[in-house]
């Protein structure tokens, strides 16, 4: 099978390490097309980015959803995923998603370690669209500048591994989520300074799209993921419009 | 004081419907500044369109920011309207919210009625952004094609008071909150056949729009909506782009 | 349009002290109309002091309802807000309900600030009462005895200050709701020390009662504020009689 | 041990209907003092009746609470329960408290089962105040007019054991709460025709004021429902203002 | 009455224990009728422990559910409760589920004090089952080793009391449920140490059930706790197949 | 990798029709190793025979766990998944928990279709264990006996469909799970009849399982499912009292 793994950011350095991640986790078979986000920001970090990284997400798909059998949308928060459901009807899964999902068969109460605090706000709404809040126990950031976004797992592994484990200590936390793409391959390196289970969100998705194309599930026609009816666009990218407008 | 009436949809004549209303109820000295969006759909009803309708939200307020004390987002779902928030330091309220949380004073459990179906999903996920699951007792959409957008709220006037009745008998609604920027202007017509409140969320928004703008709150320096640090960007609108690089 | 500013508390000097507040923030064409509790205790922090002053805030609507176009429950807490709204077809908000609602429309979790530990059993019922427990992030209160109700608001300024600022760094909050009657005017005074807006529950109350009546909403004929049938009474004040048994 | 029935509303023969299924169910030994409240309304239905009630609740306990070992506020909705907790030192149940408690320990879901449609929306905050919301699955009430309030219970006994029936149907009630001192006694007569477990609230109560006042529990110092610092009160009840005052 | 005391531990010293309070507390007339697990573990500790405590309570309630006219199941964390109210028709309480609604009548918010810390993540399931996560405030537990099971209540007598304390002052804990059947006893005794009540729940379970059989409930005939229909078996202890298979 | 499938019911024809289903689904190089239980019922319905199939699940975990690398708990309602994750290193997913998780990636709102009303009260335990009640939006079951449980996916196929359709227009679903594992097999065949996606439980499983495998999460040192300490038994299984005392 072949999957977009959809990098909304405009950093190429991360949709290499996602990709490196995605192929060491992924089946015989599974083929790993990468896209990088043509417009925005480097990292999505907040709600006004996470906008515009989701129209950069849906226009990706608009151009790459027939050449596909699924997507991952590569960013955590999974900026647009709902709106990329409508839209496509190939199975997408976010890293977000996926990551927190997959905790859920491992412990309680998950926490999500990240590398900055401009991310929490954001991902405490990633959560609470999950639905999740019940299980997700905390969310612990970093609160230092770091150097580059392609850099940022490996400068400061120490710090999120202490992190990590204050999330046990103090949260109760039965198992991490590592969240964010730039943190993705971490989870193996500071496996054995963390007393639980540590969840590597790149990994988590690529099993779980292998998973939804595998079991061919239909389409839906109603609820909330059916694709909405065709309607008149104005100024939109073509491939974009001609989806909305059904031409596609 | 000026408020920005920012319509995200593309439609010309649910800018001019609105502004009539917000008119109609704003305080004497309040001035209301219209804007329509130009690029994405006429009518925002999905997750996909909210996406767009965001984008061109944020590009709007942008441009129009500095010249105004305040902004409603004016399509009731409010698109972007926690990126709003964390991009300027105006206060800006969102048609659903204010008509939700204006509905939580009059009632104990308030039911929304708008004219499709297919407004519902993204509706839920509003209600549920807001935190008021618990005081939303029932989404009531009519199933039924309209002629024209402009003109839905009169074609539909009979049938619409008859949901609001049915959300009051079946759902136990207390107060009904009338949905969606076609809608502005229908509360008074139906007044005598619903025996429950109903608010015109485009009322209820510039009275709290008025009511955040006299109060003269600080900006967050902190918190969820402070504004994130500068960043650099890619292929973004000049005055998008230079309020998230802080060159506005 | 008159204002009907009802202090369910025995002290005048309360009363002063928030009419001041309201004229302040009121539009141009609002009365204010003050009026004092004249049984009960001079500030109410508890359950038992709320039921007595709830009787007194019954007392003073059934004297007063038809003179107003709309009233202030104005003691945080909102003693009998749900009993007057029954029984009394005006408009009626509380300052507790005012202050949260005015928060939820500049930050996502809102910190109640106060200036004593015997407020607090009773705030958090006020809290759940209108299930907003889930943008709550904390109650705050100061843990030491005060002069005066008239001058703790000055006593304790840069306390409650200091108060704030953990709410924001320790407990999350986005915004500050300064919560009981005395603490009315403090928010301008420090605004320059917290990092976050702080609302004034009596300036956000008079903007949103105004909001109301210009709203012009019907009374409700259902629901859970619908006035009840009439009943007989014995030993009740004469007007507050009346009311009740259809006489008024 | 003696254990004080306070009758919150004005009615005798309510008083005498609750002190028989008291006395019923109560162990040798335990003496029911019975007593009435000496102003409000006949049948407390709604908040603006809990709030006079409430107040007569206080008036009544100021005046007994050193002559018994424990007390039953007996009225379902339970007004002024906390406020009496928190100003009295003896153990205190509430009716619908009682009846609600005691249905957990029989089923996962309770639905409650009254004579009137007047009571749902105080009935309703009784349910949230204890948040049982979980496990209460209904609020069933009639929905006509009867002929007293001492006879609704045999005049509407086939209508209430249909409604009981229809909340096991129709809303997955796994136990019945028959609601309102008006129906205690009716539990038994109709326990042939329901096929679930009912609760009479009065039997609840007594049984866990009983056990309350067995475990001898010390009254709380600190928390919820300690009792308040000694305060000025202004025109109240001689012994309810010195129990507020410490003069008791 | 009799009542069946069963505890499905291994431990007869725990038996021993729970009996001499349960006889403490009991009324005249009840009569206590004790059972040991007869296989298992000397104290259930976790989920796995419980699966097995389970399968002993059924066993030992297949031979004595005729001989009694109600249960406790006087395991802390109440293993198989659900699964023998579906089984047998006579009343039976859980030692927690007993403990904790009765803390419901003496605070808002209760902490669950004990004495290991591996008892906690399967006593917060309890607390779920329950859905009473809203009035737990805290689960608190020693982390220290102790001698003996029966000894325990005593050997840590002072720690657990500062361990209430800091239940009290840290997560704002009304009332004390002192939890898991070692510490049966120990409320009394460490009364004069902690400033709010404590809930012995051996004490809180023969009130309970005393109070249940009092009220002659009848057996479920449909909801959650009904009888399963008769089924065939294989491999199980004689007299719980005969339950299950409606030979008894 | 080799996958225990392990059937907690003694019926030996679900076990060979689940076995057909993983095979069919799992991924090259995946062996399935299946089991039955050997003492309990044939199909577990309720509460009662949960616990005793969580009993014979833990038997079979004991001889097994070292032959395998993942396991599946084979029956909805996952009896002793806790209890297993607790004992056993190996990572296992019980069926309702892959059906529901895998469900969250397809729709909003998940609702449950299974073949028996007898099943849920069992369910609704399960859902909450989970913590996705606000995903849940409803447990359809068939009111009818049917012939054998190997069959009754054949038998009721018809209806089966109907009341998925019923699920999605009358509850919301987007989405269904085929709840049992006797329903695994169906969702294929009636793919073309129902208009939204459909989960079969035991597909979901071993693409769950396979995931947690290839990821290589370490066992949890600490948190709720971290191994208990080793303990005394008695009168136990030889392979589960070695596992508990850690002589294996």
């Amino acid at each position: 099978m072949k999957i977009l793994l959809l990098n909304p950011n405009t950093s190429d350095v991360l949709t290499d390490q996602l990709a490196e991640v995605a192929r060491k986790y992924a089946a015989a078979g599974t083929e790993i097309v990468p896209a990088t986000g043509t417009f925005g920001v480097p990292y999505i970090a907040n709600r006004a980015e996470a906008v515009i990284g989701a129209n950069a997400a849906l226009e990706i798909l608009a151009q790459q959803h027939r050449n596909v059998d699924g997507a991952i949308l590569a960013a955590f928060g999974d900026p647009g995923l709902g709106a990329a459901r409508e839209l496509f009807d190939i199975p997408i899964v976010g890293l977000a998603e996926a990551g927190m999902l997959t905790a859920c068969m491992v412990g309680k109460k998950f926490a999500i370690v990240t590398f900055s605090t401009a991310l929490g706000a954001w991902y405490r709404e990633c959560v609470e669209w999950n639905q999740l809040q019940d299980r997700c126990c905390a969310i612990r950031m970093l609160d230092q500048s770091f150097k580059s976004i392609g850099s940022v797992r490996d400068e400061k592994e120490a710090l999120l591994a202490e992190l990590a484990n204050r999330a046990v200590e103090e949260d109760g936390a039965d198992v991490i989520v590592l969240a964010g793409a730039p943190l993705s391959g971490l989870a193996d390196r500071i496996r054995d300074r963390v007393p639980v289970p540590m969840i590597d969100c790149c990994a988590a998705a690529i099993k779980q799209i292998e998973g939804l194309v595998t079991m061919q599930l239909k389409a839906p026609e109603v609820g909330t993921f059916r694709r909405p009816g065709a309607k008149d666009t104005r100024g939109l990218n073509d491939l974009l419009a001609a989806r909305i407008e059904h031409r596609d």
